[in-house]
């Protein structure tokens, strides 16, 4: 294999254009997820009225769906969303949150699949839920490792067209063909709620800002989670101070940071 | 009366079992009160659609419905989650929020008793409105010291067969028969929103492992945040900095800390 | 033009009178503008089901009304708030968050300005947005200046004979006469999500206790927002950080302090 890229640039690109964010995500992800778009630099926007959302996907650089808290006007706005930022070749995020605990939430991803998402990004057991193998759902806690859904991973991106991204105590992001591994975090992340969700929506802010390379843009958005996790977990007491420090240390991020400091390797795809 | 029962073992039991715990919770309180759940060891999940509600339940080892930010889809799906939680016998938790302030709240609780609740939570107030008696609400503060809702806690938890939890400066947890009195916190607590909601969703997580001993278990909930309460209390410098202390002292908290540490009392119910 | 005003006495009766604060705002700012709230000393209920606001806002001191998130029941329940709280001589506040960016927020805007909002508050963008003057909006980011949005606002404020808040690095607050400049906060608070929600809900708080003088209440409002902002930038290490020491920095605010650090000028409207 060749080394793996670097991926100093994309977090350049992304605070120079301020990529404006679309996210309709869930009720507890919100705040998180916008203040961590706002301290890495992008420009968050959180809206999903039915009435509103074509008009504002066009207006925007990247669209990221979580289904968290998903009801009936929101699963509208969704399909609303995602069908017009693919007809604008507007890239957008799909975060299946918990899609293995009900039918509601498998029809649900069954149908925004269909929109195309630039990108998938899940726990493991999310992501072999979607890709169809077995796996009963329980929250969004992770019950498979994330190398263990290599396979499923790589498989959903070569059938869906798109990067899948992994995450766990390492992290796979794959197009199908390549797969990117990165290690990174803290032990604390899995106990604070919504860092996943955040994720997502920073992925969709990265994708806007990587076109031609969303397997990078991707890699690079969990690459800034691994580092700024890593440092805000030497600083933290316990998940309540985790979410300042990590939002402190998304802020503090430099570019050469993602080449010099980031534990990333490209490995063949399963 | 005996002495006060020990409780550690209720916290073992639920790091041991990270129960499910299902939260039908109001928007101010969803990102708190899953972090206070994942802080102290449980695992929290928010969702409230209509259509997966009753499949979701089934999974879950508690429910905790909080009426905050209630509106008439939310109702629909209160009803819906507690009726199944109630035939599953799974144990859930009703937070009273304002229920004195509207009638709509009161028809609402009205019928929600109605599926019967292993335990209520509320202030004063709450609980006093909720006993019929009169009482001029005014949003979720309560006006009425905790002790002078003892008798009116006691009536309810008999005539709804349930225990009742009252937070304040001291806080009342009753079967009807027989009263815990926890005392601990802080003044800064009344400051930081959400932390009753987040009790409620901790009582719910603790009744899941608790399952003969509610009064207990409920005790157990209310007693980590008194403990936790109280450390962070020593180390925040206003509301702000209480909230990522109060969660650090939730995780830090240990199951011996229940047993040597808290002000815990055995008492008649009025 | 004579001295700027003294605004102490505001902070002062606000603590004496708690007053209930009804936020009908959006999902992102709910937790951070009920803890800014309570911070300070006011009470927040944040609640809007159509079968209750006309209820709970006859009961309240101020509303604020945020279009954020909006969709179609919350526009129904904003405009039943805002007829009943303007019948009821109820001051209240809007916030016309991104109104620029869809037709749908113009028109929702249009619509509730007709319930004579007390005070108006946003950023640039918003406030020249609102007084007619094109602006393709950009979400809730301001693209111009406070001060190039004066003549805007002091136009807006003698239309619709309310005071206009026009929030940025310096701040200016006209009732279309005079006009309030306020200079103050910190570099940081443009990556922190919700602070200009937070402080529309604040403006509405002090309403309630500067009744006869709206202009000079809504600048105490500004006024404690600049004060605990430039506070909490000395402390902060990024935008993590900041939002518990803003917290920390409103809750120590003393009265005093709005007299004799606050940065404040009197000049003439435009």
């Amino acid at each position: 294999m060749p080394p793996a890229p670097t991926l100093s640039h994309y977090l350049t690109g992304l605070r120079q254009r301020t990529p404006l964010t679309h996210c309709i995500t869930n009720y507890v992800a919100m705040n998180s997820s916008a203040n961590a778009l706002l301290s890495l630099g992008a420009s968050p926007a959180m809206l999903h009225a039915i009435e509103e959302v074509d008009e504002f996907v066009s207006l925007s650089d990247a669209l990221s769906i979580n289904i968290g808290t998903v009801s009936s006007p929101w699963a509208g706005a969704m399909h609303c969303a995602a069908r017009t930022a693919n007809s604008h070749n507007t890239p957008w995020v799909l975060d299946p949150v918990a899609v293995g605990a009900t039918t509601y939430r498998q029809r649900l991803c069954a149908d925004l699949l269909k929109h195309r998402p630039r990108v998938i990004r899940g726990n493991a057991s999310e992501i072999l839920t979607l890709n169809g193998i077995a796996n009963p759902g329980r929250g969004v806690d992770s019950t498979a490792s994330a190398e263990h859904a290599h396979a499923a991973a790589s498989q959903l991106a070569r059938g869906q067209r798109c990067i899948v991204g992994v995450s766990g105590d390492i992290d796979l992001i794959t197009d199908g063909e390549s797969t990117l591994r990165v290690t990174g975090g803290h032990a604390l992340m899995p106990r604070v709620t919504t860092l996943g969700c955040a994720l997502s929506a920073t992925v969709a802010a990265f994708t806007a800002v990587a076109e031609e390379q969303p397997l990078e843009g991707t890699a690079a958005a969990f690459g800034c989670f691994a580092l700024a996790g890593a440092r805000a977990g030497t600083k933290a007491e316990g998940p309540g101070s985790f979410m300042p420090a990590f939002l402190d240390a998304l802020y503090q991020l430099t570019p050469q940071d993602l080449d010099q400091h980031l534990s990333l390797e490209l490995i063949n795809a399963l």
